[in-house]
């Protein structure tokens, strides 16, 4: 039946609902959040907004976890999201590890309570250390929890490299690694466009090619610059975790980066951040640790140590189970 | 090129763009608002978005009023909602007429400024008194400018009737007429699902088809229900205002209701509210006042009252241009 | 996963799946086909097509009845078409009913060798005596194996009378019901623009109202326009098979025609013909015989007439099981 | 108003026409053939298909080459495909060259005469040669007209990529250059899936590999795979033709391999193959020559070679203008 549950309905949860309802993929979508009201406004409005003729009938309702029994996909965007500071300084999604961890482990909680089958699919922030701990901490099998982590940096990095040179994102391939966030890798060796790699971008389609430090700022910047203009952002990581919700439902096996716990990958364990990923039906079905420059994988290592003292901060860390 | 421009990006203008971005037709999205960063960060925010698979390259930029000389289709979500008070009471939007008909006729003011040349498309409430107010006022020819009107109400209305004998909307044919809010008019005598009228819903489809009184309150209601759970209401009226879009870019000619200044139907004219109309590249085309019940003529007279009193708040109700 | 299963890729079946694979809604598609290599060919086709980043990652193969086992959907299109004759008359599709009906008793008969769980849609013609065999004889539900019908007759009316009046015919609410071929007929009584009768309809759009007669005659002159003009009809029918197979997957309940044996309907059983019908998970999960004038009522006996004609040629006709 | 000009709706022109109304993009459709009522008969089916409620209100009609003159875009797929041979051997696709050459030549023409403005993308077969007749004789500005070439060797080649690895193809970056047809030549050093290049792809992603030879020659099989098993192919081509006709439309800049004359890339002049093209409004706005091996450049020059006999066959080959 395409079941999608959604857990928290704050400003990304509920366009995560809004994209979720313009594929046209799901037929019942289930709302839950502690918010008295809003899983039952963001439905009800979604609801009557399908009596439109661009839309499919799909079931949107306020739920419980009782509606994760049938699920297909469950997409978690519950937590406080970073305040804008009074001081405008560049805020770090790691001040989130305490509050969010606490959140995540009730709703994973919650969710396991119930059942251990569908995919699910971490937005909430810091993305590392949540989708760390709700992989490890409740008994789902590894690959089947996962988070949204660089996907959207990845989609920024592709813009801004796109905006460069004048040309579409989607024909620029390249992913960011690491931590969703400030220390995220730009794996700009292996950036191309129709086969031309970055250093030669220039040349062939014009503007200057991105240096590794620059691009790994203005990655962030692009973050920042929507946080600060519109106090939040939430347009790009929902198409994001639909777009890998889609590739679950439909077993596409996509490659995207995804965030889950490393097993050796460079070395490195007992950690979770982004490397590329094989996306279908059972979660993520595989992993790739492409070969880094070793500015790339130093940079990686760095970005790994940002991530588990955000994850000592949720107070995880264990061994993988 | 397909451009669209969007003036007011608060909580319906920012989906607005989203089913924009996410409808795949436009070439290029301008956002307009008068608060600093705004328009910005949500261009940023889709922007971005653009470079994950699902997206086309659509250019969503922060622009200016120029950005209209070589518009498709304007929409205007600009000026507060109306905010939830602390008494809970059902709210009117008649109350903020006089707020936003200062908004609209800067805003207006200022696309006209440039271009009489676009279609505009006016959310912003109260919707009936605004589209007025923009149709009549800076010399664009008759139809080009409308409000999305009773758009949603009919929207509402066809989800309340398919929920109450557990089918599809999309197979339920109806609309409401009159001022879109408190006194919009379910035009129940011409409602049919596969050709057969509301009375005869319960025995073909199950359960208890509407009451005319019951089915004006509901609607209402619903509309309230959204509001007071989430504070505000967007998805919806921003999907209906998509969906018009679409009719004009591609010369559709749908009808749906739409609200712009009467020219003699049903013995009424000097008033905007919302009648069944034939959308097209040049706007409203053609417009029908359907047979109506003695009961539903008579609240169609009382709502038009409604609308009337807004428009004298808000300073206008000469006569159309 | 939605997984479909299209029988016979012929003019229609290779359309069905042309709009099976655009819908972006199916993870697999498996093809059958007793010509070789059609099926193969069909899907290597469109398997390679996938690789375009307008189409999702759907994996199309030739099958073969085992593929049913988990199927959501099965889409029979199987059995030669009506051939073009040399005196250019009206061909009749009940000519084919001794040649189909043994195709479709094969067919059916390998399903349900399989399974009797998913739901199959009929398309080959004549339609309503190959759904009425299908339904009948091989142990399935009563409404998970039902015909596409007048749903293409029914489109062809909307489009007509749109196109008579100027307006988009999504707008047009209005169906054909009983034989899909020559003896369609149009329930013109219950037409309805934005609530506008049939006959008021030059009054509020322009153009000149359908007469019953002339209607029914021109729908099956449009297929026949078709037909004449490129040697046969493929699009429209098959893009209905798919709207309707997304009805089933997403379990919209939307208010189609459809065919499959009346249960008394109007006095009627033992034949199957279109009538509006709830169209869910389960299939045809609803049935409504809506109020027909009396000369409707009249055309559609002698439709009837017309389809147990086909029946007895097809040597079916024996009681509903 | 998104205006699309057909010409030709043989089995490629009338699944180029199903792509097109299926991506809801267009406004207007026109189509041309030379033999009597197949664009009228494609016209109509299509056009009964829009009263569904999962398509826009397209207009779609049996045209002539005035409908040219405020087209967004011409799709030609004029002229006779290759007939599958008695004795089944591999068919080239240069002996439709003189045929071909004689529809293209008339048909550019008739375009010509009535405007040089819209973007022209020639299907016709052997397309580089096609493509260049109609770029180079009849006045257009360089890179308004352009030929579909390599796009779908490219989607072919990427597809049997993924399913070595079991991914899917919309992960592997990589394109075909040269001729379209059997010297196509795929640029196996630029390959990559998430950065990881084709040598690395069994251990990235398990399976084997491809070879150079390997590919080239499985991309040409699979061509005739699909030709020999259902006696033409469409699908593909149709809809690399509507993604590059969109790039066009919403201007999107999108890197597509695409033929139309070099101008000294490699050294080359005086021939049109496939090399990367930044596609946007104004047809192909770019071009780039990537860094091939040694072994790809060489079978880069073979395969302009047999484009430039082909090229002799149509009688072209002078300078490009």
């Amino acid at each position: 039946m395409n079941k999608l549950v959604i857990v928290g309905l704050g400003h990304v949860g509920s366009y995560v609902l809004a994209d979720a309802v313009a594929s046209g993929l799901y037929g019942e979508i289930a709302l839950i959040d502690t918010a008295d009201g809003v899983a039952l406004g963001e439905a009800l409005d979604q609801h009557h907004a399908t009596a439109l003729n661009t839309r499919v009938n799909v079931d949107v309702h306020a739920g419980d976890y009782g509606d994760c029994a049938d699920a297909d996909v469950i997409i978690v965007a519950a937590g406080p999201s970073i305040v804008p500071s009074e001081e405008n300084r560049v805020p770090d999604r790691a001040e989130l590890a305490k509050t969010n961890a606490a959140v995540i482990r009730q709703v994973m909680g919650d969710i396991a309570a119930v059942t251990l089958d569908p995919v699910v699919i971490v937005i909430t922030n810091p993305c590392d250390t949540m989708a760390h701990i709700a992989a490890t901490e409740f008994g789902f099998p590894l690959g089947r929890v996962f988070g949204t982590g660089t996907m959207l940096d990845s989609a920024r990095m592709r813009r801004l490299i796109a905006d460069r040179h004048g040309i579409d994102p989607s024909s620029v391939h390249g992913l960011m690694l690491g931590e969703h966030g400030l220390s995220a890798v730009p794996a700009l060796s292996l950036v191309s466009v129709a086969g031309v790699p970055n250093s030669g971008l220039g040349d062939a389609f014009g503007g200057d090619p991105y240096e590794l430090d620059e691009l790994a700022h203005d990655v962030v910047r692009a973050a920042y610059d929507v946080f600060n203009a519109k106090g939040w952002t939430n347009a790009g990581v929902a198409q994001s975790a639909i777009v890998m919700a889609r590739a679950v439902l439909l077993d596409e096996r996509a490659v995207y980066p995804a965030t889950y716990p490393l097993d050796g990958e460079y070395g490195l364990r007992d950690v979770s951040v982004s490397l590329p990923c094989v996306i279908g039906r059972g979660g993520v079905v595989r992993r790739v640790a492409p070969q880094l420059t070793d500015e790339e994988e130093a940079l990686l290592r760095t970005s790994v140590e940002a991530v588990r003292q955000a994850m000592s901060d949720a107070g995880c860390g264990a061994k993988v189970e």
